[in-house]
């Protein structure tokens, strides 16, 4: 059993300790929009019935034009998190498949290995650090060897992987287009799989590899449906790659992985008009970065969806704010480190102004 | 790659084949309750919010008072589907914890195999067949050697994994919990496992091992939360066992597995009094006995959602329905037998009954 990673959304836990109901708390703690949209209607069947292939294709074709992939319909996962935890498999079956050495035996995606070196030579796995925590975990658990590297730049043929998570998750740093799609030759060049994760890809749309995936064999990017649209609780998100990697994903996934009412909701929001949303977390991202520049806080990155403060005192603040019944991100490794998800209003903005402010004091 | 299920579901499918908008199509292909029952209300902040603790606490309380699961608190998971593809992983991970022989290394859930053999003499597991076909798909997948028995009296020390589906789908055959339990006692002696698939066992609670499931540290049982409240489209089952096996489930699921909005409901739904939902099943149930029995069709077995007819001309009678744009399911490993759905209300049964009539002639 791996360690739990500590996450956003905590607020339970958080209003145990600090006191308060949980529903009274300020959570500030994800990047997830806190302006949801409206729910469309969700026809009863989505609800009542297996989702049928009708509706599974209605979802893809709408995300394959929302995301701009080309040839390419992103398949509907529960969540990225469910392809997070196959990503040790694929790593498997890439190297049995595309490798130039038969070093193992294989029926189907089951690996008997003949030769324990490859445990030794052949498991190491790049994650572009530091980053969203649940790549390491799963990688680890596997029995993968991490390289935390801190740029693209120190990935090389050694590497069975490299995860990329663009913009990246706390900081906000940004990889061109450019520089992935060398990285993904070079992957490829080695039999390497490259996993471009875009969950906080919404806010900027250009930075997105979607629309070069059909030509890039050995990609797969990630992208989440709940974080844009303000409906974490759905669990959906979508993988784009080349269909050999996709229908290995829905093999392992098995039938009906996803609910009804998600590829419903899917279906409809990824075809409405999404400026309305960009504006709102755009004025929110305003909102919230006047409070943090009001309180002299020194801002050291961020996306739309949230911003990474650099402060000495950061435990602190964060303290300091549970005591307010307001919950922001922590970060063990880095303890000067504070990440502030998007207010939900002005209201808001003024009680978390008003909160540093006494800190201050 | 291994060949997809045909499942029931396929509306899509057969109108594409046999005319008409799916929706007009009379769709008895699946163990689905036709009349789902209505929708409790939704918090907003289920669809918002990553699902918190306590909203998973609440799920897990309300399924333990339900499945009366005594101190153990049934795990969420997103359709029994995921659980099965995780079954090849559980069973590696008890043979390495469990097993005398130490023949396999092991770094947390990673098997490297240090002894070919292994591959050979212990990869036999035993599903009771014909059974429900995902089983043997994730299994075979994995590298497992599948021995579908008839009874659960020809599983013995030889099986890693005995899987029994009880009431079993298609031909509701039933096994009580006495002969269960002795199964259980056989697998543990040899380190063995037993999965109880109960997807079908709400509409008689008697027969259900949950309440015997903390003293027997072997067993672990799949729920399906939505055949019988008639919402399949929620994706929501419940996996009760020892928690040592519940955690590992939880750790391979990865946070937020199920969606907000399914552990909102399942926390209601769980709940309430079900009485009218046994009501209007067993009159649905009567309803379409009675038509199978006006057409003169042999019921050689089922469950209350489901009936199966044993019929020489199976494959016309189909055929036949299709033409009438009725969905029935097929069995390619038994062509002689058909399974009927429930109809959701009197007018599909005289629907059915008229397309059944017009076949006789």
């Amino acid at each position: 059993m791996s360690a739990p990673i500590v996450h956003g959304g905590g607020i339970t836990a958080a209003a145990a300790a600090f006191g308060g109901s949980p529903e009274d708390w300020l959570d500030l703690s994800t990047g997830i929009n806190p302006c949801p949209v409206a729910l469309p209607d969700i026809p009863a069947r989505a609800w009542h019935r297996l989702p049928d292939r009708h509706l599974i294709d209605e979802a893809r074709r709408a995300a394959r034009d929302h995301y701009r992939s080309g040839e390419i319909l992103p398949l509907p996962v529960p969540g990225t998190q469910s392809v997070i935890q196959l990503l040790p498999r694929l790593v498997e079956a890439g190297r049995l498949v595309g490798g130039t050495n038969n070093r193992v035996a294989v029926t189907d995606n089951r690996v008997a290995v003949t030769d324990e070196r490859i445990a030794v030579t052949d498991n190491k796995v790049a994650v572009v650090s530091p980053t969203y925590g649940e790549y390491a975990r799963a990688l680890t658990s596997a029995g993968f060897a991490i390289d935390a590297v801190n740029d693209v730049a120190a990935i090389g043929a050694a590497h069975r992987l490299a995860v990329v998570v663009n913009p990246n998750n706390p900081d906000g740093r940004i990889w061109s287009a450019e520089t992935l799609v060398a990285l993904h030759d070079r992957m490829k060049a080695a039999d390497g799989l490259l996993v471009v994760d875009e969950a906080f890809g919404d806010t900027d749309p250009t930075l997105s590899l979607a629309s070069r995936a059909p030509q890039l064999s050995n990609l797969v990017i990630f992208r989440s449906f709940g974080k844009f649209f303000g409906l974490a609780g759905l669990r959906l998100g979508f993988a784009i790659a080349r269909e050999n990697i996709l229908e290995r994903f829905e093999d392992w996934l098995g039938p009906w992985a996803v609910s009804g009412p998600a590829l419903s909701l899917a279906a409809s929001l990824l075809r409405s008009d999404v400026s309305p949303i960009h504006s709102r977390i755009e004025e929110r991202s305003i909102g919230l970065h006047a409070v943090l520049d009001g309180a002299g806080l020194r801002m050291a990155g961020g996306t739309a969806l949230f911003t990474l403060v650099a402060d000495a005192r950061a435990g602190d603040i964060y303290t300091h704010l549970c005591r307010h019944h307001i919950l922001v991100r922590k970060f063990d490794y880095a303890p000067d480190w504070l990440r502030f998800g998007l207010t939900p209003d002005p209201a808001a903005d003024r009680r978390l102004g008003e909160a540093l402010q006494r800190f201050e004091r």
